[in-house]
């Protein structure tokens, strides 16, 4: 059983709109409404590989019983831990005319110290049994930058390896916990080490992926969008580039996630592990919604994906 | 006490950004949600301004849910219909430094005939003693353009006479099953007779509005916007003109309906009545969000509102 950690899952709300108006009124021809987060998208994921999965999320309000009972029909178990405050919405607006997409993300609620006491009583109930656990997505308001990095601990303490995939301070604090794998995308990864990485610089990616191997992961996989991942491992770096894939990157990075940490279950080396990684995420664009793949495209991007040591010049 | 009919709320959720960008991603500064069409804003003017209501409206799904948690904060007494589909969202994207607003606003859902014939009966049972019932906004899917003209016959059996503010054929219909007053936009006006409508063109305009009170409707008042209101009655045409007011014209035309209704059953002379109701949608503009007004606003727009008979030259 691999248990998915979500601190702040969201409502996607996504309106589709041929031309849209920006200082006028729209009827969105298509209206989806969705359980999301990195967290859900990535158990969706892991269970559409076949994986055994157990979701443990944060949830509150009316948005938070929409998620649940949402989520509830993908037929994946899950633990929720309640909240008072409302869980947060995403509010995607597709422009299919144009092409563009405005994003609206609500700041994720509060979460009060009596309420993270009683999700850490689940949690360590959760952990009992599991092979691994993955740690993914912003942190809500209320819990401390060194919050995954305490989830790590608790799950290193009952046995269950964590792979992590957080920014900045989560990401920081939470790779000296020693995870297995930390897996940030570019973005996350500066912000974690604070300053920019061109994607061009791949020996200055990889020297700040080695960072976080320093402080105490087991290694450190960037993803990098359609450029592949770069990968920071105890037998050395790695570079894996899929095909070029069109469509909808939401989710790619989560899809990634869960091929790493269902490839460390499995015990895939490093080569196998890392392609079906870039493979995974290369399918994810060509499915429309986050968190879903073609199993064809999944094919079709393993036999294309290309992975290679790699050394400095 | 005044029943207040909505077939088809909403959860009106807004964002507050200052420089949206409209091909990435945004974190909105405010996010407001709250209940919202025409009748539940008119529901809350008609409390504020003294008058005892019931609000009777079809609710369904997580966002029907929240629509009641939320307006049940109120106060006012409220009926809920329960309906399977979900209630309909609007998102407004306020665009705070270029003053732009974009909304987009979900179909309603569909209501199936067995839940109109539930609802039915609880309007029935909610007429019994009501001084007069306000029916608005537009029709759920599923619900034919006759329901209002239904609605207000079943109310006339009642002895309950009715306000009308509605659209296209539910205007064009419910105008003649007779209510008391018909209170369209100049855009509502436009999709009831079949043209367009200048505002310049008063005669025309009341033309138009004679229209429905041939039909049957006791007096049509048709809302100008920042111009105030043109009312055809039995005892002639007049013109109500508010000061000029600036600010959030969402929710204008509900607070005009909302003293409309409530003037008709305090026995105010058309005069007072329609300055009420220009000088009360002037207010609500000053308000910042839909369904309230300051006192003082309506204080201050009453002192200006200038109400003239109205003879075409």
């Amino acid at each position: 059983m691999i248990l998915v950690v979500s601190l702040n899952p969201a409502l996607d709300i996504t309106y589709r709109i041929e031309d849209v108006d920006w200082a006028g009124v729209n009827r969105p021809a298509e209206v989806h409404a969705r359980p999301g987060g990195k967290g859900l998208n990535a158990a969706r994921v892991l269970h559409a590989l076949g994986a055994d999965v157990l979701l443990i999320a944060m949830t509150g309000g009316h948005t938070g019983n929409e998620v649940r009972s949402a989520f509830s029909a993908t037929g994946i178990p899950a633990v929720y831990a309640d909240i008072a405050a409302d869980t947060r919405r995403t509010f995607s607006v597709v422009s299919t005319g144009r092409g563009h997409t405005a994003g609206f993300y609500e700041a994720g609620p509060l979460v009060t110290a009596a309420e993270y006491a009683r999700f850490v009583e689940q949690y360590r109930a959760a952990l009992a049994g599991c092979s691994a656990v993955l740690l993914t997505g912003t942190l809500p308001g209320g819990l401390p930058g060194g919050t995954y990095a305490e989830l790590i601990r608790m799950a290193a303490d009952a046995g269950v390896p964590a792979v992590l995939d957080a920014e900045a301070e989560a990401l920081w604090l939470g790779a000296a916990a020693a995870p297995v794998i930390v897996k940030p995308n570019l973005a996350e990864l500066e912000s974690a080490v604070g300053r920019t990485l061109p994607t061009s610089d791949l020996a200055g990616v990889a020297e700040a992926a080695a960072q976080l191997r320093d402080l105490g992961a087991g290694a450190a996989v960037v993803t990098l969008g359609a450029d592949g991942l770069v990968a920071v491992t105890a037998d050395g770096t790695w570079l894996a580039r899929p095909q070029p894939a069109e469509g909808n990157p939401t989710g790619a990075g989560d899809a990634a996630a869960a091929a790493l940490v269902y490839g460390y279950v499995l015990g895939q080396p490093w080569p196998e592990l890392l392609g079906r990684a870039a493979a995974l995420g290369a399918a994810a664009v060509a499915a429309p919604v986050a968190g879903e793949f073609g199993a064809a495209d999944y094919e079709r991007a393993l036999a294309g994906v290309q992975v290679s040591r790699w050394e400095a010049c």
